[in-house]
Order: C-alpha cells, then sequence, then structure tokens
C-alpha cells in the first residue's frame, strides 16, 4: 500500500551556517504539502566552538575524527543548538515539528566505525531504522527533524554522516511510503564540470552515468554521491533528486536541479 | 477514564552533575514499571562552558540571567548533550526513550518573562502544554525525557525552569491520568531545619503545613516549594513525592521522602 508520498531532505552546512539562507529554506520546507523528514547537516558552528575551547579538529577525507570532546560538541551543536532552533523556527512558520536524533525512540541504531589503520573515534555507520517509530510520529501529523548522531544500543551515541542518515532512511521507509530523496547542496546539481553551473545534467539513469564515466565527463567527487543515489533507487526509493536548497520551488517541482532515476 | 498511572519524576543538577549517581538514578528509573516522564535540570555544566567560553553569568534570586549567548549555551547542554546522553543510557537499559524540549511537537509554549525591574532576557514562563502529543508519545510505549527549553510560538526558544515544566507538565495531564509528581533533589525531603535530615517530615498536608509554618518550624526555603506543590493537587494531581533520588525506590514505594497530600 505505498500510496502516500513522503519526501526526505538533507540540507547540509552551507544552508544551517546562512541565516538568512535557512530562513528562506525553511519557509519553502514548511509550505511544502505532505509528510517530511528533514536531515540536517552540522555546519561549521561545530568547528567554530571548537576552536573557541581550544579542542583540535583532524579531519580525513572530509570526515571529522571524533574523540569524546569533540562527540561532546557534535551533540551540544547538532542535537541542541541546530537542532532545536530550527524545530521552533518551523512551528512559527505553522509546520508541527519534532527535533530527534538516532537515540531517540531507537530510530538509528549504529556500531562504532572499524577501520584498518584509521581510528575515527566515536564515528558510527549504521546497522538500522525504526521505521514504526517514525510511522507514528508521521502519521501524527509531525514533520521529523533529524540530527546526525546515532547509538549504539549500549550508551553511546554516535556521530554520523547526515547523507548516509538520509539515505538510510529513505531506503527503510520505501517499503511503506512512496519516497522521493533530496539532497540540498551548493551546487544547481550533477555538473560535468565542477565549477560550470550550465554543465549541469537535468537526469541522469545507470546507462547515461557509465557513459559519462567512461568518457570522464563528470565531476569525480559526484560519482560516489551517484553510485549511492543508484544503490538508493534499487532499494526501491521512488526518486533522488540533487540541487540547491535556494532554488526550492524548482528543485521540488523537477525543473531545477538533478533527477536520478533508475 | 483516569484509570492509568503516570509518574513525572524531576531530577535535579546534584545528580545530572555526578556521572555514578545519574547511571544509578537512570537504571532505578529504567525499571520502574508504567509510564514515566523525566524533566531534567541543567547542573553545572552549562556554567562551565559559559566560563570555558568566557561567557558571564549573572544569576537573581538563583535564577540564570538569559541573554543570547547563554541562550546559545543552555540549549546546547540541555536540549543537547545532557538530554541526547539520558535517552541513550536509557535505551541501553531497556528503557524506550525519547528527547524533547518544549518546542518539539509544540508540547510546552511559553512566553518571554516580563518584569518590571529585572531583565530576565530569553527566560519562559509557560503558557500552555500540549497533552495530545504527549498522549501520542506516552501511549507508544514511549518514556519522554524533556529538557527544560520551551518556545513562544514565533521561533523564540526560551529557557524555564525545570521544577516549573515539571508542575505544568503534571498538571496537564492530570485530566486524562492519575498523575504522581516526583521532586528529586539532595535532601531526605521536606524538613524542619535545613541541615538536619532527621528533622524529615514525612506526611504534609495543608492543615499541617499552615500549623508548622505558623510555629516557624519548617525551612524557609521550602515554603514556595510546598505552595507550588498544593496547587498541583488542586489542580487533580494526585500525588506529590520530594526526596532523594539515591533513595529512588524508597521513594517511590512512599518509605522515605515526603509525601504531599491534600
Amino acid at each position: 500500500m505505498k500510496n502516500q508520498h513522503i519526501h526526505i531532505i538533507k540540507v547540509g552546512g552551507n544552508i544551517i551556517d546562512d541565516e538568512l539562507k535557512l530562513s528562506q529554506f525553511l519557509t519553502s520546507f514548511a509550505a511544502f504539502p505532505g509528510k517530511k523528514i528533514l536531515v540536517h547537516g552540522g555546519g561549521k558552528l561545530a568547528t567554530k566552538l571548537a576552536t573557541d575551547l581550544n579542542i583540535p579538529q583532524q579531519m580525513v577525507d572530509g570526515r571529522r575524527i571524533t574523540d569524546a570532546d569533540t562527540l561532546k560538541i557534535v551533540t551540544m551543536v547538532y542535537a541542541g543548538y541546530i537542532n532545536k532552533n530550527i524545530v521552533a523556527s518551523l512551528q512559527a512558520k505553522n509546520c508541527a515539528a519534532i527535533g530527534l536524533c538516532g537515540a531517540d525512540a531507537n530510530i538509528i541504531r549504529a556500531h562504532k566505525r572499524q577501520h584498518p589503520t584509521i581510528d575515527y573515534g566515536f564515528v558510527g555507520d549504521v546497522d538500522g531504522i525504526d521505521t514504526k517509530m517514525l510511522s507514528v510520529f508521521l502519521e501524527s501529523g509531525l514533520n521529523i527533524v533529524l540530527a546526525p548522531l546515532t547509538h549504539d544500543g549500549h550508551g553511546q551515541l554516535l556521530n554520523t554522516n547526515a547523507d548516509t542518515i538520509a539515505q538510510e532512511i529513505a531506503k527503510a521507509l520505501a517499503e511503506q511510503y512512496t519516497v522521493n530523496l533530496v539532497y540540498c547542496f551548493e551546487k544547481a546539481g550533477v555538473l560535468m564540470e565542477a565549477e560550470d553551473e550550465q554543465t549541469l545534467i537535468p537526469i541522469i539513469n545507470p546507462s547515461l552515468f557509465e557513459k559519462l564515466k567512461s568518457e570522464k565527463k563528470i565531476f569525480a567527487g559526484m560519482i560516489p554521491k551517484l553510485e549511492n543515489a543508484f544503490k538508493a533507487l534499487e532499494s526501491g526509493v521512488n526518486k533522488v533528486v540533487i540541487g540547491k536548497a535556494e532554488a526550492w520551488e524548482d528543485l521540488m517541482a523537477g525543473r531545477s536541479g538533478t533527477i536520478i532515476e533508475l
């Protein structure tokens, strides 16, 4: 009975960091009809707080190494400051919202990342999603605002990539809903040239992807994102869209961004 | 149909600040049967973070003056760090928990405190509780962990006294449930002499209260707490208990602490 649609929207740090852009984005989000889950990243606020507290930050391949002090910081910033301010803003825009992290209602179970050479610290890789409780909230009319933290079921919170959380939630809810997964980021969509928005690819499917990849006509940093998007589609997600948060209406209407299809 | 019991438990800063005491308390809380709401205070963590960030803190009559920087700190510490760590700990103890603040699901609406001479800043006085959504969570088997923050419905988070939140939630849920309100604090209960636990009053009702008050046989600092407790009882709360978190089993069984009755 997949008659109901749900939109799962990941919004990245560049929007979170900009008060005006965030407010505009939340206004559009609030006005968009139907069931919605907003997964937010952390932005530069965690890094700034770490700097202010003299806690050195270490990044490996764009991932934050999360020692105990850094976990405390991201828990405060992501699940506290960012999450609750988004919820309060949405309430003001008449959008019933509830702010959660993966530990709440046991929504997202994860395990501490094991890696042969790098100790990522308190970073979690997702094991499973409890869709039953998510459905209870959604069916009660609540829009869910998710901070990128999970837990291991033994009392340990874990820092988890927001893109991954959005994708895992989308896949898990695909059994029950028609799921559209939307990644809002700083670029107009999937570009052939990273810095040239004129090279936007409006629709991409696996055969076009393979062709562009073999011709080296696709921005390399986009390849893993697209591979993940195809995996989500193979797991039953209806549609994946990538584009600019600022172009929200056009993005949601399919007039901007890149639509990724099977 | 007030056939179902619910316990609303306020736990104060002295427990929150002590890792071992907090863990023991949460073990007892998790094991206690039936529906439960835990309202937690903030403890010294917010003050410590403010000190580390060189944000001066101002207290008036034991209340924190909440300027914009301080609101950011309490939002991070209360709704982020403390709330999510309590939730993760409860999950590990097989206690289904969800961590919320007053903005989530619009649970607690408040307004910025107006005072003729003191500017409390972003401090909220409670206007109303949405018991409908609280019931949805409780009937889904979730135990609610509440951080002492509210919102004004216009996007503003507000810092709100945790004792007050516990009492307002208790009064609001009294229409639907048989509510027991439990204040866990650092003393054994209501004492005639503040520093002498041998002077514990096991049961107090309004006539005994008036008698002790007129004879000046009650610790002055306890008077407003008791007056609030009587107000809660008059609003339909079944029982108010005050005592030590460390004596949880005895407290919940009525073998320790002070029971406040009409």
